[in-house]
């Protein structure tokens, strides 16, 4: 099965937004054994559009567009698989309806051009949009199945998800590929490359490859066989011999969080937290919430960025902030252990440190963060560097994941 | 002067790697008045490069090739060049010699597969490459310029500076083209459509489209001259334009965020502020420290999950939680009155509403937050509805940059 990406929008042309939409598709299609022979961008302009559209049928077995399925007068994706086919635009009455019932839960207007949302080219079906006002358009032009989603990543990846991937599995095109992630968290990508260095080789079977993004380092696998089993088998061969080269350096697999893993084991273990911040301004917090159910472990944060709000809201002294200074061990521990009592939680994590892009010293230098972890009859202290000339979100962002991290190798001691 | 993209490597059509190459480019030729009329990725496969290159350059005036330069057998832009051209490659004697002094310099051997690196069709022109081993090409193919440049970003980008923009320049082929964004708050993308209509019609000069992420809808203008003062004025005049009839709805340009404008409201007043959140978990708290410096205004923050939580750092009844609920306008006002007090700050914001995906009532439905803004002398309280279907973290996002608005409305009265 060979498939063709299309991406519509003059911002995509004019190089104001990347494409992150069609390397997205790419992936999910290869995946899937579907080769991906080409991707084309073109602006909110009918003709180029409709030639396209004719031409890259012709040549696919699959097409996917995205983009162009707003209500304004740029938006020509419809127009343009109308043009195509030599149809006319028909208004679909149950997309019409969900539209209207869209804005009707929201109290809001509907705007009247709304209402071309809900038009498709006579005999395609409309792909139903559960998170936006755009529902998709799947047609046939000539031998190739047409996908048109919008150009909202997350709508379209909802959609393609619930509606385009079980097509093309019942199509049964391609050899089966089975993928798999490993997330790891807290050494280097070329420390993890020396300790799996045969299992990355080219040309082996399953690939293995990594990437990194905030000190998380991802391995990325994909086998291939002629049946998912045979690809499966492949897959858990190398994913056992990883498990036992990196042990709990391995938080998570397939796009899970540190978040909802420790999320997960705090709830296998009825056990609650608090968190102390400085230097992360609740982003351990938003990120503790960002998994649903939070409040089955999360009893209260505090965000104590002022010195005064240190003493305040979780009683560290004044006289230690003025003598070791607010970014100091003895500092992350007092935060931790007042968290935890005035919270009365099982656990307690705090931070404070220098997120930069100034207030470094050269004894305490741009990111370096202090992360304590307050547990029943303890505290521990842990000390991270970011290196001085990391940006203030990336320094952030590497603390928060640190200090989850530590509150994940407690509980896995303690389960 | 039109411009078609191309952009080779299998990496990009399996989706392994992001095509930031093709987005910057677009936006050099973008800014220097060319207009990119399509982008198209490749695998590494010689039949589709050569006929995409041939049809590409009957269409346009100016194409630019990135990937496939490289010494290994997939790396196939000098000889699909050479078969679309009907010309065989040759040895560029210059070349040769740059690439071993490439290696000479770095103390490495040339490995001989290297030495392809140094051939061009027969009648193209080598473009230097400061800092990597593969020259570029420069021919023409019927009546365009074609351009082949490495795919390393760094390597691309110099040498399109040094060599691709003087000769774009040079042909006259560039009308000047300036470019702003304004983002907006408070109305849907059809709302906002309604409003600028006119301005939005296809074919004006300037361009003025729309793009919508997380609640923020952002105008994006193109403005062409015959010089960058022409086109600078004709910008002016739609920006002014934009500003009269939206008024506050624009809270900023140019990728400025809704944290920025806030927290560059708060230092020109000198004025403080603290957060009291529930359903966003630290989020409001999180982006007013994105922003460095943020140590002058945002003086603490509290994520009271738990409901006794509200009650112990904010002061919230009991009663009052037990009576109307957690996620009701009293405890929202409450929270912030709670947090302005406790803290000492001129403001406090406050959020309480249901993130989803469960928990949802008919009365209270997912995707309901009210926002509490404590001020000197009184407190207002807001309420947004999301739309149910929405996602934990688009409700949650949503609700912060609402929430941020508030304080932005407030301080722009005050300044």
């Amino acid at each position: 099965m060979k498939a063709h990406l299309i991406s519509i929008g003059t911002e995509l042309t004019t190089g104001q937004v990347v494409d992150t939409n069609a390397a997205w598709l790419a992936a999910r299609l290869t995946e899937r054994g579907v080769e991906v022979a080409g991707k084309t961008t073109l602006p909110d302009e009918l003709h180029p559009l409709v030639e396209n559209v004719k031409r890259i049928a012709a040549e696919c077995d699959l097409v996917i567009l995205s983009g162009g399925l707003g209500p304004t007068d740029d938006d020509l994706t419809r127009s343009a698989l109308a043009e195509a086919l030599g149809v006319a635009l028909v208004t679909d009455a149950a997309s019409l309806e969900n539209l209207r019932r869209f804005f009707r839960v929201r109290n809001r207007e509907m705007a009247p051009s709304n209402a071309v949302q809900a038009m498709r080219p006579e005999g395609s079906r409309p792909i139903e949009n559960p998170c936006g006002t755009a529902p998709g358009i799947h047609v046939r032009v000539g031998s190739a199945e047409v996908f048109a989603l919008p150009g909202v990543p997350r709508e379209m990846r909802r959609m393609f998800e619930a509606d385009v991937a079980p097509r093309i599995a019942a199509s049964g095109g391609g050899r089966s590929v089975v993928s798999m992630s490993l997330h790891t968290f807290g050494c280097t990508e070329s420390e993890l490359g020396e300790r799996v260095k045969d299992l990355m080789k080219r040309g082996r079977n399953p690939t293995v490859g990594t990437t990194a993004t905030e000190g998380v380092i991802s391995l990325r696998l994909h086998a291939a066989g002629e049946s998912p089993e045979a690809a499966g088998a492949l897959l858990d061969r190398d994913v056992a011999e990883l498990e036992k080269r990196l042990g709990r350096r391995i938080f998570g697999r397939d796009g899970e969080t540190m978040e909802a893993v420790v999320a997960r084991l705090l709830i296998e273990q009825a056990a609650t937290v608090a968190t102390a911040e400085s230097c992360t301004g609740g982003l351990v917090a938003k990120r503790l919430t960002d998994v649903p159910g939070s409040s089955a472990y999360l009893v209260q944060g505090v965000v104590s960025y002022a010195n005064e709000a240190k003493t305040r809201l979780l009683g560290v002294p004044a006289a230690l902030i003025e003598t070791h200074g607010a970014v100091s061990r003895e500092v992350a521990e007092a935060m931790a252990v007042g968290a935890r009592t005035r919270a009365g939680t099982d656990y307690a994590l705090s931070l404070t440190g220098i997120a930069g892009p100034s207030g470094g010293t050269k004894e305490k230098p741009v990111g370096l963060v202090y992360l304590g972890l307050a547990y029943e009859g303890g505290v521990k202290v842990s000390e991270i560097r970011c290196g001085r000339h990391q940006p203030r979100d990336e320094i952030r962002a590497r603390a928060a994941t640190a200090a989850l991290n530590l509150l994940r190798l407690k509980l896995l001691v303690r389960s």
